[in-house]
């Protein structure tokens, strides 16, 4: 190899140059970038507070990436610069909310207060029926970001008993609630009612296959409350830019759960929107890599939480709808907090403690330090 | 000052000498009134059963002092007789049930185990449609003042691993299970189903300036299901004596629970009556001086709570309205826990443990006295 | 007597050898047989996973016999062979999947992860409307089976913070998620919606004794959504086989039940049918007895519990009811788990620790000798 390299003329060196810049380049962005953050500390409050926040759109689908968040967030802009909007005044009260009330700095920073305020408002903006830029929608989204902040805060202390992670759960409920608390009829806040999926059509066409492998993306960009194919491929790149792993497994996942939805028959436009697989993608992101190992057990297992994310994300979608309210991504957070309950040694043997996780290859990685480590401990002993 | 009041007449110093006597009569009658528990310790236990039980009818609204049982009891005597009685059985039902299966001797004489069974009592009186003297009703609540107590026994151990309070779950929840087990139109026990407070109204009139402001005292005598000016009004005394504190908090809660309601237009009957305020004053008592240190952060965060509770019981009224039960005090009830787990510095940083917990008032001196004392270890450390 | 005896004639020796033989065998038995386990060791897998299987059938009555066991599927067989099948199908489903996540052996060989799948299966067969005999039903069963061992995994490190058993929380989540998830007009997966027991009836007749009578011991087949009254007298008789004691408050409790159901007229099918009587059963022998040591106090409470799991079964009818969902056993588990938290002394002071449960007599047979033991280490310090 060395010889050959050698011997190429000197435009093809270049190339090789350029080639392993662009490498590391790819390496440096990829990952957690915490060697980012470290650079960023002695910057102005607004560069970190960019960085936090850019932090936090990419949480949303599990990634710590503030690259990835600035590729989501072209995304939504390019799908709805109103929707854009909206989650990034969501993201930012609830992450101004969290330095006000006196949250741990290092949560902050990592951007974990941010999400849910985004995904509050972003799916505030979605089930309005009152239009784009309807200004009096900004008051929801500033109570709604700060609220999910109150609830993440005093959820943690309850689930850190069991070592878990909060996750989406303050979004789920905040929205609920603003949803229940408006209705759909009401004179200032209107919105759309949620259909379940399981509502039976009246004219119910041939299935088509082109729709339906649309779908599969789709469900990706669902997670962000995104229903056009070019920003939901987008999203799924900038997953790839952080793991390659954890966007395989979305796409697997949203796949798992347009096959679970064939299965009991929801409404084709919940397929073709991507509805039907976007708890599966989440169930399937958290179990394949992120909270565990990867390895072809757990790999096994997230397959499982993909499919059971789904159906139980139907059977809400069902009982929810018979009062006109969504089910959110209540039966992915639920799925994937009772997969790092079970005691199973299949899977629990694997399982990352919460304050640990990384990007999935860099925890593939740590784990095999630990593991050599631990047997060199016990050696000693 | 001495000079002065040795030149006074003999009239005016006697003037003064009962001042000090009745201020000397006020200081002694307002907080806990523990030297009251003291002295009552050697009584007959009728005399003792009679002062646990007003703590427990002043433990409704979050105060702990007998003589503002007293006096609530009047206002609710004032109100209506029948469901005065009600509320005396459902306390009493419950306080002997605690005695029975063998509660801590020290939370019963605190009226701990009364005031979930009376309100239970009380809601069962208000929801019932076969009116007043209807004596069958009798059964339902010794039975509900029995397991509300079961419940408070139950849940004391599940939420005591965070250091939380029972407060009102079991009543919640038992009024719910009653209303859900009769049905509206149970041959037995019918009641009147419950109106979600969003519902639209057909014939909406301009709002009146005046039953808006009523509404506010009254959202204070809603929490103990009073729609009556006059004995609210009381009920606001009541709290006023035990604490001026608690009961300006209260006030403020209803106004702000009345503020949300018209921000989202739920409909005027529940402005007028106070039903939309109550959430708010019970979650604004909870925060600003009770289980936290009054300062003007934890007054903030009582406002907040106020609103959150608000937003909160109006969501889960459409919500459970929809089935045809009301919210309670869910909202509140759930809000105040959501501040007690809050982990923000902010706010925790003025925590005070369940079992320390006194008068608002009484909280701020020792909380100083703490902290002295605090300070005094670290250096001599 | 060893001198009556020595006198009898030659045939009434071998009548009373006999009847020793008799009671021998019976007493070998009855109870845990936890000596048949270790008997069974060194079997082959096939032969163990038998027992276990067995010990799994009788767990959902709360016996652990694998000679209740057979007993009772052999009374499933003589209701209804299919759903017979499809209980079977369940109960290897969920045993074989814990096995394969590796949960603790001795958790499996317990039977402890068999019988929430075979509820599950058994309802999912009972409550379809495609009739018997209907293969496709086997793919829920089989995802159901997996799922309901995934939630008992996930669930017991949860409840192990208070020492509360997992017991059939999970057969009530997976059959409710499988029903709200279908839908009763699903096209591959229809099924009957169930009706509240609060219903009001048209063609209300005048009350059948014989019926109501018939009722109480349906309500013990009713556990096994077993409706027939051979079948279920002959799972009373193998609960009876397993512990006296436990039958007799499986009776006692169904008969609770259908008081509790007169007192607010529920239907008149639901109390001929037992279907008012089955939580009443299980709450009363959770009670009295099994997680109890047996006394005149427990005994008390474990009525109270009856009627407690009998009236918040109603409740959750009625509301379930209203989107066509039967409230299965929650009332049962939930109202247990309060039972086993309390902490009034009259009844924790009896509370035996999960771990040590055994039958009902040898409870009281290991409470007397750990008093003992108690009593002696205390006196030697």
């Amino acid at each position: 190899m060395w010889v050959e390299d050698k011997a190429k003329p000197e435009s093809n060196r270049r190339t090789v140059g350029m080639r392993q810049h662009f490498v590391n380049g790819l390496v440096y962005c990829t990952g957690d970038m915490m060697h980012f953050s470290q650079y960023m500390e002695d910057k102005a409050f607004i560069f970190q507070l960019f960085e936090w926040s850019m932090r936090g759109v990419a949480r949303v689908i599990l990634a710590n990436n503030p690259l990835s968040g600035v590729l989501i967030l072209g995304a939504l802009v390019w799908a709805s610069p109103w929707q854009a909007l909206l989650g990034t005044l969501g993201l930012l009260t609830s992450t101004l909310t969290a330095v006000i009330i006196g949250q741990d700095s290092e949560e902050v920073s990592g951007g974990l207060h941010g999400f849910n305020g985004m995904l509050v408002s972003l799916l505030m903006g979605v089930c309005s029926s009152a239009g784009d830029w309807y200004w009096w929608l900004l008051l929801p989204v500033f109570l709604g970001g700060a609220t999910s902040t109150f609830l993440y805060s005093g959820l943690a202390p309850l689930l850190d008993k069991w070592d878990l992670p909060v996750a989406v759960f303050p979004f789920n409920m905040v929205i609920l609630l603003y949803l229940a608390c408006t209705g759909s009829s009401n004179p200032y806040y209107p919105h759309h009612p949620a259909t379940p999926l399981g509502e039976l059509e009246s004219n119910a066409s041939q299935l088509s296959l082109t729709q339906l492998l649309q779908g599969v993306p789709l469900g990706v960009g669902q997670i962000y409350a995104c229903e056009d194919l070019g920003p939901s491929v987008l999203i799924l790149g900038a997953t790839l830019l952080y793991s390659p792993l954890l966007g395989s497994h979305a796409l697997l996942g949203s796949g798992a759960g347009t096959l679970a939805g064939l299965s009991v028959s929801v409404r084709h436009g919940a397929l073709y929107s991507g509805l039907s697989g976007f708890n599966g993608a989440l169930g399937c992101m958290a179990v394949g890599g992120l909270f565990f190992t990867f390895n072809w057990r757990t790999h096994l297992f997230s397959i499982a939480s993909a499919f059971l994310s789904s159906y139980a994300d139907i059977a809400l979608s069902n009982l929810l709808g018979t009062v006109g309210l969504p089910a959110c991504s209540w039966a992915a957070t639920l799925t994937a907090t009772l997969m790092l309950l079970l005691t199973g040694r299949s899977l629990s043997a694997y399982r990352i403690p919460t304050g640990r996780v990384m990007a999935p290859e860099q925890n593939i990685r740590c784990h095999s330090q630990w593991a050599a480590r631990e047997t060199t401990d016990s050696t000693d002993v």
